[in-house]
């Protein structure tokens, strides 16, 4: 069975890497969100696609959530030292791919190539997919400061602005990554990932074509990225709330309605699951926290088996 | 009295701090050959302007010769894992001051402003001025491999390649850096630092002006890089010999005639001293190696005490 998964951050990352752990590397796509990618200390850095693939490879910091384990800061002081930007920190080991990717970059390079080089320099079968090639950025509107880039308003800010909305910067000039359609139309199954439906899989679906494609598909699974009305990590809620809604994964069925045919929220929120049927979704009910490397296997199992036999082609 | 040094590897950088360790920060101006400037990892990495800064700020590297002391490896070892450049290896720490100073540049700020600010920041008070802010690179023709781009000579090839020339690329069309030339005119004296004459100093008189400046002054006094036909550090004897001179402070003195007045030998070269005498120059005979830092500070010492009072207007 084909899988191609949809993924932005840390949650994502981690069903990506569940998905990873049972499925045959051919037959898993992981295509990421790079609305988040900015240029820092004069380097291309692509935060979603380095959480999926430091998760992916192994090496990923399971205290701070983003970077790498095992990590060292000697560059970042020196920088903060010598009055550099010390707003986004960057360990020393995550500094080297930075710095092998921006090369590439400059070299004409695609970030698609690019990454699949690292992917491969780093043992990740999968093949994990930037959304598109292109430019695109992430702008959040903000109550108090206006529009800022994503990272600005995530790490500068702390999220902390009050959230007016988004700009998907240079998205309706964007193509698909190679591959990208390709994988989505290949797939006998998606899988959304709980990631940020604002700014983790909106920028994905904003590439022209892509929800397109999504929409030919007759068997899309969306994990609530919410337990309780509250993010697992992140400003999701919080973004909800600012937007005037009222955080919930009754709220991320709506935002994925037309889509998405089922979705997996977790067992507090089983007083959800009539609401959301109404609005022509099926509904799985479980426990959908990811704390430990078992958890990830045994949702995305679960994500894998809604499949009915009849769409995955196995009898 | 004021001081500008020429410098370039590590010897250059050895005098320099003697002689910042003596004199007021505002009479030592130190003019540094920017020749082996290179590109790597997409940095513009500076070795003779950091050798000299470390130094001066006292964080050099002391085992190695080059980079920061209690320096880390972690982003040099993963970019290896990537099969990135392996063969010139740059310490975290040291990275640091190869972002900065690239993402000034990319601002279109000049090296020699990029340079005052390091230097403000790490607190050292003496001017450190790279000799242009042009590009100016010094390749290296070898028998073995013709051209070579001098860190692919000196790192990569580890000087083992037979010399037969050198050119310094882009240095007629180069112009002195800010500052340079009024230094060199405004000092009582200038000091010639043990460096490669050829690779290190040479570069620096290669800029259109600056032999001219130095032609004027009256008081340029040189120490020589070689002990016993030997050199110090660095490949200075092996080239010596491989363009079909005698490496001694004799060759390194008529390598500077014209320009220098006075050279520093050592004292097991003192039968030397003669023939050096015999082409004008004047020569002082002792120890000129420079092991510990009290070396750096009575080396530089006997080179200030070359100065005629009436020149250097003490009474």
């Amino acid at each position: 069975m084909k899988v191609v998964a949809l993924a932005g951050g840390v949650g994502g990352a981690k069903l990506a890497d569940g998905l990873a752990r049972i499925l045959s590397p051919q037959d898993l796509t992981i295509i990421v969100n790079t609305g988040d990618d900015f240029e820092h200390w004069g380097l291309n850095v692509c935060p979603d696609l380095d959480s999926v693939c430091y998760m992916l490879a192994g090496f990923n910091n399971t205290v701070t959530g983003w970077g790498r384990a095992d990590e060292s800061w000697n560059a970042f002081e020196e920088i903060k030292k010598l009055g550099g930007d010390d707003w986004f920190r960057i360990g020393d080991k995550d500094l080297a791919t930075h710095l092998m990717r921006s090369g590439r970059l400059r070299q004409g390079v695609r970030l698609s190539q690019v990454t699949a080089e690292l992917c491969n320099r780093w043992q990740i079968r999968p093949a994990v997919l930037p959304m598109t090639d292109d430019p695109v950025y992430t702008w959040v509107q903000t109550v108090e400061h206006g529009l800022l880039p994503f990272q600005q308003y995530f790490v500068q800010h702390g999220c902390r602005p009050r959230v007016s909305g988004f700009e998907f910067r240079g998205a309706q000039d964007s193509k698909p990554a190679p591959g990208v359609i390709m994988a989505i139309d290949e797939a006998d199954m998606i899988a959304v990932c709980p990631s940020n439906p604002m700014v983790s899989i909106g920028p994905i679906l904003a590439v022209p074509g892509i929800l397109d494609a999504l929409r030919r598909k007759k068997w899309v699974v969306a994990v609530s990225p919410l337990i309780n009305g509250k993010a697992v990590k992140g400003p999701a809620a919080k973004m909800y709330e600012e937007l005037g809604m009222q955080p919930s994964s009754l709220e991320v069925a709506k935002h994925y309605r037309g889509w998405v045919h089922h979705i997996f929220i977790d067992a507090v929120d089983q007083d959800l699951a009539g609401s959301i049927r109404a609005l022509g979704l099926d509904v799985s009910v479980g426990n959908i926290m990811m704390s430990a490397a078992e958890d990830r296997i045994r949702l995305a199992e679960l994500v894998l088996n809604t499949v009915p036999n009849t769409l995955s082609g196995l009898s």
